[in-house]
């Protein structure tokens, strides 16, 4: 026997595609549904609403669709009150637990809405108290009060307002074929509005920022202010440290472009000489450590996350091994946060998707297209990909924000 | 003051290109050199042998490139004795230890020469009486003796007989413009030789293997006892088991090959799933999990090892979150090995060529030729690759391995 | 002063995603809409209506957004009439000529609608008595009546019936994790409903089609008759004959697998030979040329147009050598096409992508995405594109398609 | 009944890696070989001499692999004299006809030697009284004496002195990951050295240059004197055209970085546009084109050869639609040219290293790895690759090269 349940969404319904992937979501979620009413915004800048009826074959399955629906920022009509279960298991959730989304979200129980303190997808809902929160699945311990199925829960999807947007640019797609200086600038300023309104810019970055040469860029901009948190792995800090140790990066020669096919031992005596002096830090205080992007985080004062790999060597000191602690680091380093820019990484770049709020603005370059759809594909609807070259675009980037880079 | 050395290489150096990228060595490492003597092979069968003095400008660089040239088979022509130090700190060689490489190494203690118990590249070697060893770096404790310098160090490398190489495919280069049928025969002949000599055959495999919907043909080849050790992060494991209890794969509709474009919340409730078993073992067992990859791994006690990575959510309770014990795990495993591929992962297959003994035929599948290039590139110089569809290649090797699928 | 034209769309507008895509064109533009009327289809199978008024700033941007709208299947709600101007230069276009979709189109003159005969895009609309064709541009000659304006012409978008589509796969995206197996089936069901419907299979290859091996798949297909068309360049054929001459292509020994790097003088005598014999099927009938891809297209009596590009060595004398004069050969081959696979060939891809109407089923195979991604960008909206090994494709392909491949 | 022949080869055989490539050839062609003598250069800047015995089964196959072999610099210790035989039909060479390499070459007749004017690959040597000179095939003409096998001829390989050159970047492989600025620098000095030797710059430009939003750092280098020549195809110069009318190019909005995902008929107007002048100079003097890279060529007088595809819109006025005569006007503009930098496309890259002597350096800058790749396996083994962003690497080039780019 099928059950329904009525969902409305608001926003740009029209020019923005939204209600085409709604339908679609529910068709694949196996259910059906039937427009009750819709109110088309007439003028361009009109938002719309729409009310729909879905169906899904039975209860589990409706409760499934709606928490997928809410993906999208599509809520039940009457929302009801959320059902809370017990955690009876640590690091396990209730059965039919809400999974969430890293939209802006808030809870309704005993009448009233709480707001969700740090949005992030694939977690579960814990109310404690006056409190609501995110909480990924290993961190569960048993008596939480874990929130149960699609009711009481109402998210708010951002509205993308397409064309006045300033940070408009690569709507739909991933090219490589844009003009590049224009997106250049735009990263520029959305890394200046962030600072100034007080926000911390994140980076996420891989090796191949230093091995395209752009380790002085980026150290340009870590001293101009407009690093305030990296996360990374193992590579790029080894290879950063290995260039500033030895003028080389797995076997590049930074400084002629000649490659040096493996130059793995220069590598691995990196990381010995790192691990000898117990940090980074302590290796930038004793003088080893005298340049490079990591000096540069360390002299300012900036923050790090360094999260590991199964293909790590060494590795460093400051590495999480552990990636679900690492991943908690990571967590902690997202306060403030109002602009995070993802430069040659998948891995981490996945990563940081998977915490990040989709609320701020997030952009990601690599020379991989691939690495820029997989970011879309898991969720993260907010990224804008740049398909270009790492090196030249910091390069770039660096002339932007820095006014006496390259003058110097 | 320039310090020199003379160093000797066996093999067929004309034909296989060796010679030349020795002497670029020397040059990359700012040294020179100066042919002493040659013996060519006159006929196609004969092997050559060099004697080459080589010079640097100082001992320690000269150290290097010793230990540099050894990764391509080039040896002291008077090797000397082993050099030790002893470690003084947890996790830290001494200053000059010997960085290794994964091919097969004798050293020469008090006038008798030791073979290394097991080759893997980018470690040191650690002498405990009358055995020698390679180490990782994290590994290492205070008081153990460990090898300084090139001294005393005697590398084989495999003899590659270029044309009459049973498994001579792919030679020099990556292509995705090979007659695919030729590949797919060599590969299965790899797989049977490995078994006939009472070898295990490991694979290595990223979730595209589930994505592309050949999770039927690698069961059937683990039920057929050409999969013994699975070396794979958490995506695979969670993406086939969502798979065997949903239908499902990180949304995609496998028997119609409808795209669920994120289906985030079945994989996440999947892993809540299993982590209320215990275990994979566990769900296995209690009949939660009937079908996939993993559940036939577990019904026929074949090994898996998964190491997490800063991605993942969940992760299964079977995964090594902890990335240097997932090392050690997978180490564990590799006794017996005798052939090894790797598919759609290039996370796992660089972490697993890191490990993996030089004398161990590999093949790396994958539709991404960076994949394949990255692997030769860290120094995994036997790895072959095959630049194809994952999806299409499995179906074919099945095709090839087990008599009668496709005809059940 | 601003001008205003009514216009009007039909079809599943919420699902598909239609009406934000035509949105954004007005605003693309730089017109402006508004939404007059809206009659949403209630149930999923319901078709939806909707009526918009469009602003431009002056008639010129008016009729070019009409003419763009056009491409989306949006119509002016009052016609009117067709205007007609004529051409007064050969291989010219009268100012402000309607520029043609590749979809259904009729035109309105002296109150009457005519079909227009062949859909194709990018050219102009002649009429001739009773008849009215599209033309490309280089064939205007003085004194044509051709279509002005956007005004008289009424287009139909195929309606796309999204999940009941029996050819529904890769509906969004173009992806390399599918399960392949499901893709091959559906492809092979298409040829057989085209050849059940009367209708003849095009297709259109690159040499990777021999590189890979699958000209034996490929073959058993034309011998199935399978293949009624091809398109080609001149490196497949040349390839195939130099594969059947000498047992090589462009340097890959297709039997053992060995990569012969560079072939080239195989493959410039295996051009000189078949010039020698003054046309393929010359040298078929000679007895010269006995096997591979192009002599079963000769003995089956089957149809192929190879066109020249600047890269070419000799070429083959089948080959048009003008590029003109070769898209007017493969637009006369069209006539009940029913279907058209791509395999391997951007540059043939879009070729005759450019020239095929939107309602010919259309799949393209290729392991770069990029070729896809290109033909869907370029116009080819019906195009589904199949991220896969080119080889293995056409060997499961012809397993499905002909019942006695490779047990013979 | 084998059948041998002694061969020579001077060098750096060692170090070049040739002489494993010169062995490899001789097994892939199915013939077997004995190393009479080598004279090894003992110091890095000596050069080595090789006697090879080389063995084939029949006198067809030797003289195939002597040809082959000659593509490696290879010769016969006795050169002997050069065989000829008229050609019967036009466009047909004599059977057995000697293919050429792109190397320089001389032919020995009646015991003099003589300099082969214009070394290409592919073709067949014609002798007319004291004149050598390559010809392709199609421009074979009944009576041309024909040089027929291996005999009387004698290639030179440039000697790649490898660490010393100065244009030795990326020497064996083709790499994102290379510091890019120094590469940058690099090809910019290559440039001047061209110009201060009194040599042309050949460009071959891809639509690509202007996507990316390139085109006015292409214009401030055609007005510094830095592009003598553009070998490019319709869309480059449809695109440049299209964007100076409507400040698009095929959707893509320049100065705000929006795409409008096709602008097809903004294209095919510029085309009828151009067309209604009768030439791209017509449409410069008529001031109908102001601005662009075409625009800047006419107006500096510089040479420009358009060769058309397949897949063409209009043409240009100006594009060869045959494409055999394409060629023949490129082959026309190559006299005196010193440098030659390919940038965003494959088909015209491609098309010009067929034609271009080994002699001249060449770099080739793409975002995808496969065209570079592409370029040196077809035989242009002075290619170099940057696998980079063309866009960016055009303005960092244009700041390189002139000095008030980015100020004014």
């Amino acid at each position: 026997m099928s059950v329904t349940e009525n969902v409305e969404v608001t926003g740009h319904l029209m020019d923005s595609g939204i209600l085409s992937r709604v339908l679609d979501d529910i068709r694949q979620y196996g259910g059906d549904w039937v427009i009750k009413h819709i109110d088309v915004g007439h003028e361009a800048s009109d938002t719309s609403r729409a009310t729909i009826t879905v169906t899904a074959e039975d209860d589990d399955a409706l409760q499934r669709l709606l928490m997928r629906l809410q993906t999208r920022g599509v809520n039940q009509t009457d929302p009801g009150e959320a059902t809370l279960a017990e955690a009876d298991m640590d690091g396990v959730f209730p059965d039919g637990f809400y999974s969430t989304t890293n939209l802006a979200t808030r809870v309704r129980i005993a009448g009233r809405w709480y707001d969700v303190e740090n949005p992030e997808m694939d977690c579960g809902l814990v109310v404690d108290g006056e409190r609501v929160y995110t909480l990924p699945m290993s961190d569960v311990r048993v008596g939480m009060q874990v929130v149960i199925g699609a009711s009481g829960i109402r998210v708010t999807a951002p509205d993308v307002e397409k064309s006045g947007d300033s940070f408009g640019f690569m709507e739909s797609d991933v090219s490589s074929e844009k003009p590049q200086a224009v997106l250049v600038r735009q990263v520029a300023d959305g890394m200046r509005d962030a600072k100034a309104a007080g926000k911390k810019v994140l980076w996420v970055g891989g090796p191949g920022v230093v091995h395209t040469g752009a380790a002085p860029a980026m150290v340009a901009m870590v001293n101009a202010g407009f690093v305030d948190v990296l996360f990374a792995g193992n590579a790029l800090a080894t290879h950063d440290i290995e260039s500033s140790l030895y003028g080389t990066s797995l076997g590049v020669d930074l400084s002629m472009g000649h490659g040096v096919e493996h130059g793995h031992e220069h590598h691995i005596r990196a990381l010995n000489t790192i691990r000898k002096e117990g940090s980074i830090r302590a290796a930038v205080e004793s003088g080893v450590l005298t340049g490079g992007i990591m000096h540069a985080l360390v002299k300012h004062e900036k923050r790090f996350v360094l999260v590991g790999s199964v293909r790590d060597d060494g590795p460093l000191p400051d590495v999480h091994t552990d990636v679900i602690e690492g991943q908690r680091a990571m967590r902690a380093e997202l306060t403030d946060v109002g602009f995070c820019l993802m430069v040659a990484t998948m891995l981490h770049s996945v990563a940081t998707g998977n915490i990040l709020p989709a609320s701020i603005p997030l952009v990601c370059v690599d020379i991989n297209p691939a690495t820029v759809t997989k970011l879309a594909d898991r969720g993260s609807s907010q990224a804008k990909g740049i398909v270009t070259d790492v090196g030249l675009f910091l390069e770039q980037l660096a002339i932007e924000l820095v006014p006496d880079y390259r003058r110097a």
